[in-house]
């Protein structure tokens, strides 16, 4: 639609995910109208994270230095254990302030159809974790909170499987039912499936 | 929330218009994972964006050569110039296949308290379009097509003036109105007042 440059940049910025082509014209236009240095801190975050994001040595989430600040934070419990598949999913928990342990990120799910199986995962680390003890400090507790999709639940089957006849280890996995504020009409049959399985005494 | 290159390409994400934090946030993961060559014609795009893209020197609309593709059209009808804010509305004219004439770009709409006066505005060089005829052909209609807004219907006023005492030129505006697919119901006051006034004579 347009010519040279401009349309170059649209067509970029549309290959990018949850960015259409109208996002990409106005994202596009925004850009011709900005001042270079903006577009120059741009270039140069999209540059840092070209050349490769460090990850924590320990838990496998995005970091800047050897450990990340959860996993060098001694006030953080490190009996206690939450596997996710992404650094965006400790984000997601780490919003909740509601955890005060550690982290261990799988970098994906099974997916044997993709190519990825548990030698693609971190698996491998948290058994070493666990063996090896966090900071001095025996796991306790492994809360696998993986999606509750297809991929995630046959990742928290397989880890269930590899971690059950650990001593002394509580495997749990994070809770599936109604979302907060949700409607019981408007549930799918799995997720009020789940919710009812789960049920708990109230107190 | 998170590190170093990750959370300043989060930050600078979320600078563009129309991206969230959690777009942002996907983007930015999306790109982790993503080969450097297709970081690089990103960046490459921003660049080229970045110092400087060409306008057409007759349109006023983004080109790659001096004259854009649609000004170098000896079968676009030079007798009819399309008048419109930015090279987005020219787009959006020739999604709708309906048009077959030239346009003029000015650059935006009235907006003093923005400090966008008439000289801000490409409205010299649509005169001197005008006097001077384009590729020989002499301008017998200006279709003014900036945004009915209040900066664009200030616009068009104002260019209305300036060109309503030119020999021979006829001056129209756009048709204000109900979308079509939309609900009388639902119209805003100012657009039923619009569509109203703007009724025509059924065939």
């Amino acid at each position: 639609m347009f010519e040279g440059p401009v349309q170059d940049l649209i067509d970029e910025l549309g290959k990018l995910p949850g960015i259409g082509p109208k996002s990409a014209q106005r994202i596009a236009f925004h850009l011709i109208s900005a001042e270079p240095p903006d577009i120059d801190r741009l270039t140069a975050a999209l540059n840092r994270v070209r050349d490769g994001v460090p990850f924590c040595s320990v838990c496998g989430n995005v970091s800047e230095a050897d450990r990340c600040r959860i996993c060098a934070d001694p006030r953080r419990d490190a009996s206690l254990v939450c596997v996710v598949e992404e650094p965006k999913d400790v984000a997601a928990i780490e919003r909740t302030r509601e955890f005060r342990g550690r982290y261990h990120v799988l970098g994906g799910a099974l997916d044997p159809l993709s190519g990825i199986g548990p030698e693609q995962l971190r698996i491998r680390e948290l058994l070493t974790r666990i063996g090896e003890r966090v900071d001095g400090v025996e796991v306790s507790e492994v809360i696998i909170a993986t999606d509750p999709n297809t991929e995630g639940e046959a990742t928290a089957t397989y880890l269930m499987r590899v971690l059950r006849d650990i001593p002394g280890l509580t495997v749990s996995r994070i809770a599936s039912g109604l979302p907060m504020g949700g409607d019981l009409e408007f549930a799918d049959e799995l997720t009020l499936g789940r919710a009812l399985a789960g049920r708990r005494a109230m107190a």
